[in-house]
């Protein structure tokens, strides 16, 4: 490393002092001692890179950190965040794909996307999540206001719409954003901290069932152009759920803990749900096996017309609403020519709060949990960064332990992977902002694609078919074509062609060397898969032309071998004759 | 609103609990009563939602809010926190429009994304920023580990190729993502606390100043392809400026102070940066003078001869390595036809202090500085939400003045709105990053664009050419047909076109009502402009048949009164013919 520039000391020195500062108050308002240490350990940071430049001795740093030296340089912990990670270019390419697939069947029912800040004022997200709120990051009081981090997208929606209720109180938005949960991340199943979702939501009042049926739509047409095979929609109602319990027996102030155990019923067989209910939650038993012989059921048109037979539901206010609605959604589903990818399913319970009418969630073959008694042969590996992926962890954890750092683990080979998407109506939740009394409630349905989970799918078959040696057509880089000299450096003629090609919304570069070998160019020119190469030779040059090979060309090696000459006032030309510059 | 459900209730009891805990622990553990005061104000929010709701009595609030009335609901401060704001669709549309627009460019010189995480480990951050460390957004320690959001992209970015030295020691990256600054806003002047940045960068060890040349070509292809007019791109050397200090006689410990006042020669004159140098910060008023004399100067090459003859610089180690640089710059500068766009500016100096060759600041004539002596005569409204714009705020803010809520407010008639773009060379970062003692510094050069200070430039452009009438392509819709019913409602009807159009690629709407009004439906075609309009009336439906009209067809009116009558069965085909599905 070279000298340091004087502004780097100065730029040191005041971040030492302030931070010196920092710890003398924290020491004196008599703070937390892990707080207090986590402080000292940047400000011994700070001395170490300043003492790696020169600028003063090294922190001295106490026995906790047996391998550090007083000559060594500062010892940086080199991560993300736990629960974070980063995402390198051919991840990126293929996120990119997913989400615009998904943005282009989002935007094709009429969608607008709007945009709101990763914070929220704290107290915009209080009391939404119940049990969940524990899992929100605050932002640090630095004197203001108090913030958090946004935990899903709904929320801000149902704010922004409450904001602006006379232009917005009628909208189809999409929004695909990174939300945060400090839940505990179990990276290589699909569960992150900071995790994308992508959601559409339909608020207005409307005649009933209407867009509830197109949210469906939406979904599969999405699930289908991301080519997610063989999933299924669960479907069920709130209301049918709630006249269920009531109807069953269970005593107001349980309908919610007995709400979660039902929706266990997806990765625990039902006596193990039943034990929860009544050893755990202190339910009758009786109650509970008439919650079973409702639950247990999943079908399709068939399952309401059973169910509106009931006598006991068919008397119900709450449980006639929603079998009212799902004939209505029956209905509209086969007009979709949609409603064989649905299972009407009883045991659908959902983990969010504000829902008020149909809940779903789509779940595939590829997201099935394992069998409940595969124990831990699974492996997870908790560090493998090339195939994680995360979703709407709204399900509760189970069979927690502490683990060796005092933190709880989970033990995964219970834990499912969850829904690749989920959803369902909430039409109370903007009313829930609002400061008036009067009844402008505005009624919302949305549904929120756990595009992680779909990444992690999307990337293991992509692995598997490059494996394969098969051309997958997602490459990191977009390059067409790579501009290359031979027999001599000809910098600033590759730089003029290169010009020449961007000028004309080609994709181009070159080896950023005076005298480029051409072994190093060719490398260049496979690493990445670059399908053109435009070659510079002196003699050639002089008298205005080039040649041009086809890297993967379909007749390789046929009349390819030193590639095509051409008079470089029609380089640009014949490029495009070869598919280059396609999308400008 | 309707009756709560028993989840709400049980959701807001778990809220209130929760939140209640943490009151008292505050309370218990002494904790400031500023942040007591917040927790219970938020404690009484939920109170106040669960008495709306009728489970139990409001909080009883304090006198300090008059308006509080015990049988109101709850009022939320329906806000985004300081500094931050939503993005409505029209906004969003041009937003997207402007990143693609570089993203376009990006990619056309062989760059590929990466993405990092939001926030990262605080001691990542500590030690980067000198002064402006203040301004980084902590997390709260909820227990684990201390995070800060990112400030920028640079550091994140050095970080992650410290990480993967031997797969991206040699990268072009580009990055499109929100930072998180608690500078002071100035919201309608283009300065957020939470705004996107465009970086472009190049890592890697290459022949000199080949990459420096290929990011500015970048920068200049970008801003054209913007559209943005009249700009020019100042230059400079850091290590050309050290040399000019260094033989002005500058005291090393002065020179980043004194650095930062020729920084703002951009909007004060002379003699009130001298005044700073000699006055605030104790310089020689010779040494003031003799760099006056330097940093007076701009041009172009014959700046680059003039220094070079300069007997005082010519001798000077670091200078001449800084003017060498320059020259070879000038020279691929003039291959890639840029070197008139370029200004060489000795005043440039650049707040940021990991710089370590050149540097460069983008500005063009929309974002020039308001003349010194304009007082505070140009309106600036913070409220104003639809023209605001954000930029890379590395300049210190002048003229603060204590605002009646006490914080600092910005006396914005002094403060320029900045650079559209700026970077520079920065050789070390990555190397601080590093673990080891070997000389793995990665020499990293980028740029990052200053995308909201465009976007506000773009949106003002965009909205005086609605206000003249003129069509400017921006939709805040992409919607392509409204399908309607006229005679009847033919709701079923009128899903299954919009479903075949759906299926087909085509961007299609209807109104979610069972029998909607003509009217209604053709406001909805006009408010969004939506091109095509299907319509079906019960007659032509029997007989296989559907009328097609263009909305806003260049022969308005002309045989286009009732629309083409269109087969159903060739429908797609026919709204294919006009334009509809292209992006298909």
């Amino acid at each position: 490393m070279s000298a340091p520039l004087p502004q780097q000391a100065e730029s040191l020195k005041a971040s030492l002092e302030e931070q010196a500062n920092k710890v003398r108050q924290l020491k004196s308002s008599k703070a937390e001692s892990g707080l207090i240490q986590a402080e000292v350990k940047i400000l011994n940071s700070i001395k170490d890179q300043m003492a790696a430049l020169g600028l003063g001795p090294p922190a001295k740093t106490s026995g906790s950190s047996p391998s550090a030296s007083s000559s060594a340089p500062i010892k940086y912990t080199l991560k993300t965040p736990k629960g974070t990670r980063d995402w390198e270019p051919l991840a990126m390419s293929l996120r990119k794909k997913i989400f615009s697939t998904i943005e282009q069947v989002f935007t094709s029912h009429g969608a607008v996307t709007i945009d709101t800040p990763v914070f929220e004022m704290k107290e915009i997200l209080a009391g939404k999540y119940g049990e969940d709120s524990k899992l929100i990051y605050d932002l640090q009081d630095q004197g203001g206001e108090l913030c958090s981090l946004r935990y899903d997208l709904t929320v801000p929606f149902a704010r922004f719409v409450a904001m602006n209720p006379s232009e917005y109180g009628s909208i189809k938005r999409y929004h695909i954003a990174k939300v945060y949960r400090r839940d505990q991340p179990a990276m290589s199943k699909g569960r992150f901290r900071e995790f994308y979702q992508c959601d559409f939501d339909i608020a207005g009042s409307y005649d009933p069932m209407i867009p509830d049926a197109e949210i469906l739509c939406i979904l599969v047409e999405a699930l289908d152009a991301l080519g997610m095979e063989g999933f299924t929609i669960k479907l069920n109602h709130r209301k049918i759920l709630d006249g269920i319990f009531d109807v069953c027996g269970v005593p107001t102030e349980k309908v919610r803990t007995i709400s979660s155990a039902v929706d266990k019923l997806d990765k625990s067989p039902w006596s193990e749900v039943r034990r929860e209910m009544t050893v755990e939650k202190g339910l009758e038993e009786e109650v509970a096996d008439r919650i079973g012989e409702y639950v247990k059921n999943k079908g399709g048109r068939e399952l309401l017309e059973k169910l509106l037979a009931d006598p006991l539901l068919s008397n119900h206010k709450s449980a006639t609403e929603g079998l009212k609605d799902m004939g209505l959604l029956f209905d509209y589903l086969e007009v979709y020519g949609i409603s064989d990818r649905m299972s009407f399913d009883l045991s659908l319970a959902r983990g969010l709060d504000y829902y008020t009418g149909i809940i779903y969630e789509a779940v595939t073959a590829a997201s099935a949990p394992p069998g409940f008694n595969k124990a831990a042969a699974a492996t997870t590996d908790p560090s493998a960064s090339s195939s994680s992926s995360s979703e709407p962890s709204s399900k509760k954890k189970t069979n927690k332990k502490k683990g060796p750092d005092g933190e709880d683990e989970v033990d995964e080979s219970t834990v499912g992977v969850g829904s690749i998407a989920a959803g369902g109506r909430y039409d109370n939740l903007v009313g829930m902002f609002s400061n008036s009394k009067k009844p402008d409630a505005v009624p919302c349905v949305g549904v929120s694609i756990g595009v992680e989970r779909v990444f992690a799918i999307k990337m293991q078959q992509l692995r598997e078919a490059e494996a394969r040696g098969e051309r997958t057509g997602v490459r990191s880089k977009e390059v067409e074509v790579f501009v290359m000299s031979v027999g001599d450096g000809l910098l600033k003629e590759r730089m003029g062609v290169a010009k020449k090609l961007w000028d004309n919304g080609i994709k181009a570069e070159f080896l950023y060397k005076n005298k480029p070998k051409p072994a190093a160019q060719f490398n260049a020119i496979e690493k990445d898969g670059v399908p053109l190469a435009v070659m510079l030779a002196p003699e050639e040059w002089k008298s205005g032309c080039v040649r041009v090979k086809e890297q993967k060309g379909k007749d390789t090696d046929e009349g390819q071998g030193k590639g095509e000459e051409v008079k470089l006032d029609q380089l640009v030309e014949y490029l495009r004759s070869k598919g280059a510059g396609s999308r400008d």
